[in-house]
């Protein structure tokens, strides 16, 4: 599994996601809460769009352990951002590690990341990669099952001029539906677990999905403030709009919301929040 | 904190230590038992004495974690040696990290590792090296309490022109006591965990010592029989000599015994055992 | 592009190959002779058959450049081996390195590695994918046309149950006609450089091949005598059998003999060599 | 040795020097032109002042080559600053690698970095470490050369409470006079090249030395301009301020001026540029 952070508002310090807070996703790397595995320590990444390059976001990502990274710190500690995403990476013991299969992943000006697992993916990956388009299937480079989900995505939203934030969720859902049939059609009856997390830049989409039953990844947000970490403790002060959605709250305080299985987070271009049932 | 293992007796492959036991030191990369953070994800180290190279043991150290390091695997599985020292790491969170730093150490045909912590360390650091020789404030690269130590054990152990293995253990203690005199001068209190495993490749000393007290790190070891790991299952059968040491037993059977607080090992070249408790 | 140094006779240490020739495989990646471009720092590999593990070779391989590497200075100081693959690698600047890319590859009792390009290699790699087995289709996790040889290489061996010498000779040429065909099925007209070498432990086949004209990569092989490195000169005496195979000559000495272009050599488990011209 | 750039001036992108020129600090990585040796592929930095933290410079620092490494060229391309150094190391073959070793170095507001060597340095590591404060020598953190002359420099500018920009200049040629001083006590006649770069942020010394003779490494300036990279192309156009100085120049443009030998360039915070000669 993994663990992930995403924020989007007036501009913050990278730092604010992933060193400050108590409970940081540095933290986090080595002392999760929520799993029964406490450890992350098979790479991270960090995304952001930096003010002049709305169209491709700037991507720090490693497959060393975040919480002994002296970049990342110092990166983190001087770099602002209004739409952040951080991810801390756990991998299969023995697997093998590449900077490639490091979240998060990006095409054009789309940012995407995942904590979960598509149970038996190794049985549908030739059968996925066959319905991909030629375009995607060149920008998938990796061999997990996050990027496949991000490719079947990417086809999907294509069918889309100017996407509508509806679109996005549309597209999102899609692929999650595209996976489940893959499964079905192979007799696999395990089940997948899709925390994913996807942005533009300006907007952003959150899901919080299972299979089925209720064994899904945690997932929590915060809206509707400004937020700040002041010595290690979140804050959502009245004031300007900003959205965060996190695998483990930050910290202890009351800021943070638990997501309902099997639900989604829409977050508009003035960060707008609507939860919707998912349904594929 | 840290985890070590370490074998002299007939040649076995080094995934006997490393890989194969079901709580191998790999495994005690990220699921260490005997201590309250059970990450040793700081780098790791193995050192061994090949048939031809007596005089100069091999080393393999890299400070990403064990757990995700291919080469390691491949390496540990096809070399056999019969003086074989292991280390995982445990840095402070946030601090730099180098290979320098990393176990094994190795100076001319010796071989050490260290398991604990001299706590005031940096304000000793430079009243410690003003004491070295020439060519041992050379030989000591990185910054670690650990080096340090055997720099002071270098310097004693050069009195001797062929050190029997008392003076190796004697040199071992003396550099524990040089560290307890340099605390002492400094006005420092708090104690040192010392458990230290040296080697010349035919004849190793192992002590577990605590300054004072009784939370000393855990020390075991086992000797007098024929070491194999089948299924994940350690024995010690009858027949040939075998000794080990580790810092937790590499599984739950029998074989393990554990080492009494401020005491050392001494094992000769014909693998006999000898305890005796450490009087500085 | 890349350098390249097997061996196979006699058991030697890697280093024989790869640290002590005047001008080894590391000093190669760093000042290789025979082509424009003289540095080979994007990765480097050896792979070797230990005694008791002819099924499985093992592997050492990274990203970072070989010339830095004391942990591969080490391994091949002490290991010893009666068949070596070693290679240092030239990606494209500003490319992403994986350890993945790396040669040599393995599968089964195999071990493969190239030097050279199929130009226009991304435009074929979806159709070359489409008519890999199952099986190859999973072997093959890295994203080099170099790999994607030796998947079509690994369906081709798969219809002998014991292959002979002329049954890998023929499934190798049979890959490159694989790659041609899809090349010129795509309308693609760049030429490809394929010097490959294979090994199954006990034989070996090596090619000198592009696709026309004489533009390929340098080859040259030394056989009929006792490998050893003495001071940095390469000696083949009189005596047990050995063979090599280098992309460039290891030192100034007269044991090196240039392969012709588009010729092959074939070794059979006694060394002996036959060379051949490669006819698709 | 190694290559360095160094720029002062209104804020310009990161990669206007690491990437984008022709001959940019990348390129030189691999092709540098001025020295009989064009690798330096063992680590690089950058450092920069970024806009709320004047106070302590961001670092981004590795041991693998610049001319691989993804996140380099993400960070070079998005990040801003007003003073910024950036540093490709070249290290003895073989030697070992550590990101401690890496320039540039940093103290307090202070960045700093070296191309160059004190031949015979490790003879008189011991006798300069013994002269630094107690503060000085916990800084030095590595094993280099330049990090010891960072430290002297950091012991003699320790004296100014608010040292002026003759203050600072003052303090590196002291640093210069002591390693000539030591060397000379210690009867060691090999010279020292000594191209050092300093910042506090707003205001910058360079040197270009030899200990005597003319074979000092190259170094070059541009000022009294506004830096603009264009499709690989170097301009200095008439307007703001900015300030440059390089090992080599960026690109073959008209734009870069040679420092004499044994010179030493003085930058104020108004970008005025002061050329002195170096009297110890």
């Amino acid at each position: 599994m993994c663990r992930l952070a995403a924020y989007m508002g007036p501009e913050i310090f990278i730092s604010s996601l992933v060193t400050e807070p108590k409970h940081s996703l540095i933290h986090q790397s080595y002392h999760a809460k929520e799993r029964i595995e406490p450890l992350n320590g098979d790479g991270f990444g960090i995304g952001w769009y930096a003010p002049q390059f709305c169209d491709t976001p700037a991507m720090f990502k490693e497959v060393s352990p975040a919480w002994s990274n002296q970049n990342l710190r110092d990166v983190a500690r001087v770099t602002k951002s209004s739409c952040i995403f951080a991810h801390v990476r756990a991998a299969t013991i023995g697997g093998h590690l590449s900077r490639t299969n490091c979240h998060p992943f990006t095409w054009k000006n789309y940012m995407f990341m995942h904590n979960g697992t598509v149970f038996g993916f190794e049985k549908i990956r030739r059968s996925l990669r066959r319905q991909l388009s030629d375009e995607t299937y060149e920008m998938v480079k990796g061999t997990t099952d996050s990027e496949h989900i991000f490719g079947l995505f990417a086809d999907r939203v294509a069918d889309f001029t100017e996407p509508t934030l509806d679109n996005l969720a549309e597209s999102l859902i899609g692929a999650i539906g595209d996976i489940e049939k893959l499964k079905s059609d192979a007799g696999i009856d395990t089940p997948s677990t899709l925390n994913l997390v996807l942005s533009d830049g300006s907007r952003m989409v959150a899901t919080r999905y299972v299979t089925r039953g209720d064994d899904s990844n945690s997932l929590y947000f915060a809206s509707a403030g400004q937020y700040s970490c002041i010595e290690g403790v979140c804050h959502m002060d009245e004031g300007e709009d900003a959205f965060l959605v996190v695998s483990e709250p930050l910290d202890g305080s009351q800021t943070w919301q638990r997501v309902v299985n099997n639900h989604m987070i829409l977050v508009d271009e003035h960060k707008q929040v609507l939860l919707r049932s998912i349904e594929l």
